[in-house]
């Protein structure tokens, strides 16, 4: 958990700032014998439990037997990236791996350098275009509406694209929200609209590390969510000169990067 | 969306049989020039939108014009892999791509092999051990109890291991609910308590395949979860002798696979 600066806006009243919590994201990156295998985005805490469990899940190690060591790999000073030697009896094939394995040779988001890892690919924008506060309140019924009930009631994330207006251009739904701000991407891109400059970014739910950088990636400076941003996102928004804002619901939201109206 | 059959359980009354819908969630492998490059689990639907997206978000193309074609893979039946085919004057760095990204050739879980793959690595399970109604419905206050207030009002996403008294054993948090898990596996793993036979494991959240799957690695016989579960996440745990239990809470509870009490 983080204590960060945010401006509070609620309905018939001033905007005012606070200290708000928000739920610590790092990126951790596990190596096996030196070797990345994965980068996990996670909250820190547990971190040798967390490499050995995605090792369990990847049915790589059963036995405590199987693992000689567990240790932070003393190149990465930010404590982001953790080393698990093996017994030499275990056989590892890598080349059975199925998931979240990383094809470069070193995690670019892992050390201090992580948001500029991600800003060498995709520059920083220019300021969100302003959009109102009643027009941003007006915005989670709009999406809701737009949902059939089985959705709207907790099946599926949704997340829409929306012009300075409050207008819905496009809303998509899916298990994975970042899978629906992907369908986003993907529906812009087909309408030759990339780069996204005059439109925001809704999501149903929380907005993490990932739906910034993709909001990033298409261009999108205005990203507005249900619920709660990660220490991350939140990092990554100011850095990146994105308007983030949370907890948008029942006529109040909050402003943890940039400004509205 | 699907429609399943699943027992409801509800405080003093008999249980009964009823019909319920679960949101979809299939693997979606995205090729480039026919290369694997990622799966992802998702909702089918706007799948051209998805693949194009995720291109996007990668970096890999801007402009409509890159793209020459996007379409089914014609080697995959079940309409869980799509090739997209740039233009010659793309240049793909590969080695860029960072998350998601496939060390194996062939996605093992695309078809309609996909259960039988995970499978092969991690055997079914016996029945889960007889855990009362009674002692379900108690869990999710206790994981809350577990948490502090800003986790559980929603900051984080919380896991715990049961026993068949109801006493947690251990509970994690986290951004990620699969990092939850995992961190609970490494708890056991280094208890030299694996596989977890006689315990059940509770997420405060919706419950996916890649949750069932890592109780699977676990040998968790018995998943609950507070909110609801996926149609794979039904589907795995029916094929592997799981219990899978969803909307834990306020005495109430369905059952999606296996049986209770």
């Amino acid at each position: 958990m983080k204590r960060i600066r945010i401006v509070r806006h609620r309905q018939g009243e001033a905007p005012r700032t606070a200290i708000d919590a928000v739920a610590g994201e790092e990126p951790l990156e596990i190596r096996v014998d030196t070797r990345p295998i994965a980068v996990v985005m996670r909250t820190p805490g547990h971190d040798v439990e967390l490499a050995l469990g995605f090792l369990v899940s990847e049915g790589l190690i059963r036995r405590p037997s199987e693992v000689l060591d567990v240790r932070l790999n003393p190149r990465n000073a930010a404590g982001n990236s953790i080393d698990v030697l093996l017994s030499p009896e275990v056989a590892v094939d890598f080349g059975r791996l199925t998931r979240h394995v990383f094809a470069s040779s070193s995690c670019g988001i892992c050390g201090a350098t992580s948001i500029q890892a991600v800003r060498r690919q995709f520059p920083p924008l220019d300021p969100a275009p302003g959009v109102p506060a009643e027009t941003l309140v007006a915005l989670p019924d709009r999406l809701r509406e737009s949902q059939d009930e089985f959705s709207s009631t907790g099946g599926l994330h949704a997340a829409g694209l929306f012009d300075a207006s409050g207008r819905l251009l496009a809303v998509r739904e899916d298990v994975g929200r970042h899978n629906a701000v992907d369908k986003l991407l993907g529906w812009g891109f087909r309408e030759g609209r990339l780069p996204l400059r005059d439109v925001g970014l809704l999501v149903s739910g929380r907005v993490s590390f990932e739906i910034v950088q993709k909001a990033l990636a298409g261009g999108i400076a205005l990203v507005a969510a249900v619920s709660a941003p990660s220490s991350l996102a939140v990092d990554f928004a100011r850095r990146n000169g994105q308007t983030l804002i949370g907890f948008l619901r029942e006529g109040r939201f909050n402003v943890y990067s940039g400004t509205v109206g």
